[in-house]
């Protein structure tokens, strides 16, 4: 089972025409991801606050199936896969709860682990590769 | 007990100065608030679908009193009182969790009842006073 | 030439990593569209104030090449192509301006014309085939 | 005169009441305080690359006074003051442009000089308070 995130459409998350703003999609998803990993014991903070290793998003495609109004429940799973030694990719699929429940979208993301100081790639950590075979 | 609304902060509520944009606080508090008349039935979906009732806000006031950074864990409270009879005000508090926990942030909004079709001012709605009542 | 949005990378685009969070900078392409839509006199305003016809995105793709930074000053390309008859893409490039000048994201937006009444697909209107045609 | 900000409103500011979200008009100001402080050779990046010196907004205040919808042109004025030796105001207008232009917000922000590495209040920049005494 992947790891799940709920969470409910905000006003904020919303544009004039009615619905989530595309873009916001992915906000959503980086949420779900951000989520995930304090569920692994590996808070985002690390990746902020002066550690060498970031792991900054090199592409994304996404799918919108339906669009999501202010007040959706929704269900957002997270499945990582290691893509290289130094780069993984993020499989999201966002559903919106029903009854009955229907696929919102499906985002997919690759991160690449990069040196701040060496500007150049890194092998992906132990915690990191725990994490993605745990999910 | 007035409610309240638990978030952690996400990557995108942050700016590049490390923490949450000030701006981002008040959407944050917004969350808060939907969240409110959501546990009381009371869906914004319903201000937003036709209804020709709208309570869009008229002022905000804001005191950030300490950062708020990526992982930081939130309790925000939601106070509202009737100001007359076609406008209520929300008074917010932003706790940082600890231990210890911290106030971080109080903020103020004004709303105000409104026809969308007359574009004119509208008393409150039985459903928002009860809900300004039980808050 | 592709008609191209200016835009200056602002604090709100930024995130903690010090860089415009990934999602944001298919805002930054969303804005640019909105922009040859105006100057083709093809106000998005008529996409939402009760015309039957939508536009929805249904798929985006975008490589992100290197980061933006706040006060980073960034040409962004727009080039549509038409798809089917109901149905166009956009490809986007966002150029960092130097000197030198480097590309910094590639994107891709699929959009397909929609009935809000009748909840199924419509050619696209002879403003928008003008539109694609001419940029 | 002071400083004027022109900005066009995009539909990723607006949220499903079809017009700008209420914490995203202090988003639209902060973005003419950053063009202001540009003007006058005064680059946002300074306070964020490494520098000392950083100047949080501690307080805001807003009236907002009309809708704002997406493809509205805004003219958006900068007015600082000096209040403290290390704190300083900003009194934006917001005009929705006509004809006829019609004031549709003003907002006020306290900012105060911080150290980031003693955690204390600074002297304003005389860079700072050259930009406040020729806006």
């Amino acid at each position: 089972m992947p790891f799940t995130h709920h969470r409910t459409v905000r006003l904020a998350d919303t544009d004039a025409a009615g619905v989530v703003f595309f873009a916001r999609t992915l906000m959503l998803c980086h949420e779900a991801y951000e989520e995930s990993l304090a569920r692994a014991g590996l808070d985002l903070k690390q990746f902020l606050g002066g550690a060498d290793l970031i792991v900054p998003i090199s592409k994304s495609e996404a799918e919108y199936l339906r669009p999501l109004c202010c007040g959706d429940k929704l269900a957002i799973t997270v499945k990582p896969s290691a893509l290289t030694a130094t780069s993984f990719a993020i499989q999201f699929e966002i559903t919106k709860l029903g009854p009955p429940d229907k696929l919102a979208a499906r985002i997919r993301t690759e991160h690449v682990a990069t040196s701040v100081s060496k500007r150049e790639r890194l092998p992906l950590s132990p915690a990191l590769l725990a994490w993605i075979s745990d999910s």
